[in-house]
């Protein structure tokens, strides 16, 4: 059984890149982060601010981001990042990202994401709860 | 009559700068933005996120804001930003923030800001609301 | 005479936006700043990277930056950008951004930068040069 | 054998935050960065800026990051950094961060870095080179 795999194609800016002409680390994990919305937007069809909304949910809160930089990408780089879940779990799951520059791997990133919503005891408290049967089906 | 002047130091990270190894533009915007949090709370003497409840606003969103660069800030600069109140309206006003480096100035930026509320008949609405007076005679 | 006009679209990210659940102002700077190199690219036919070779300068660096922020700009909302120079004069020139969402103008910007290049005589020295005629007729 | 522990207090800006109140994830790394940069210099004696040259390399650029997020840092949070390196092996080493709010963990992070230089017999190819033993042994 293979998961949804979302692409997108994006260019290297001038703002993205450090002293050392290449992208900033940090950098990396904004384009997870967007890439993961759009995954689940693709999959869901639901835009990324009507995702809380339409589950009754307060979002998907990080828990865990890792990246492993083999290479360098430079301003001006087209770069695709390509986005699927790897696992679901009963109230968690991982998001894998690959970007690759002319076809070569140059990030291998990961998060770790929880189904969160407010407690109906305690509003102020967050919660992971049971991701819908109906989600993990719509992903494959 | 002059007014309270808050002063800062930090220093120039790595990642605040872009491949001609000089400070991104866009940060400079944020150093501002932060040193108009602080110099609300060492005047008012109200911690950056209770400002806003303390007052029964919403907050006070930028409208404008501007910088002049005049000389290029580095890696591992001692920046000193400056930044007072030049002018208070009814329900606006103008923050300025000098940026020097070794007494140089560097940057000159400037933005202004609304005393913003929700409206009282429509909470979805957001309006400039007159500043209180206790609030302009403690900036002196 | 009307310059070229450059347009763009592109939504807001969740990790564009405060806790107000609006961009936070630098980001526009970001996007100005890019605007600006793809505007570049769109006219001159030249890659961003390859711009400061292509014409033996340093670069374009920016010497001020504003911006009039008229409406919020939200989480998922697609912006569209438009920018074009709006004046060149011997070694600086303006680029002009609006950004309209839904057609409505939310934000209106403004960049002037410098033709600079390295001095011939001392190469740690950068200096504003001439503008290449030719440049400033591809603007139209 | 303990190594030399560098920490150093931030308050979370406005700036730092998304729509959730909270710290996005990926400023984590951008304060992960600039602890490294400062544990270095602490340890070393060496001005960020002069670590490269200092050494002969290029710099110590980063090959993974990781994070795990325990709880969330939000607006106006005084956080403690905490940063040490792990290991140290012939070219690469591991800096641990550690991040707490009022004495509990909030983020626990981890970059691997190489010591890297460019190749002398072509200067356009950068790899990892030997860590020098007096940098080791500085570290305790």
């Amino acid at each position: 059984m293979t998961s949804f795999v979302f692409r997108r194609q994006m260019t290297i800016e001038w703002g993205h890149c450090d002293p050392a002409g290449i992208v900033f680390n940090s950098r990396f994990f904004e384009f997870f982060d967007h890439s993961t919305w759009l995954l689940f937007d693709a999959v869901l069809g639901v835009k990324p601010p009507e995702l809380a909304p339409a589950y009754g949910i307060m979002g998907i809160p990080l828990v865990d981001a890792r990246a492993d930089f083999k290479k360098p990408a430079k301003f001006g780089d087209t770069v695709e990042i390509t986005s699927w879940v790897s696992e679901f779990r009963r109230s968690s799951f991982d998001v894998e990202h690959r970007i690759t520059i002319a076809g070569e791997l140059a990030v291998e990133g990961g998060e770790t994401r929880v189904w969160a919503a407010h407690s109906k005891d305690d509003p102020e408290k967050i919660g992971a709860v049971a991701i819908p049967t109906e989600v993990i089906v719509r992903f494959g």
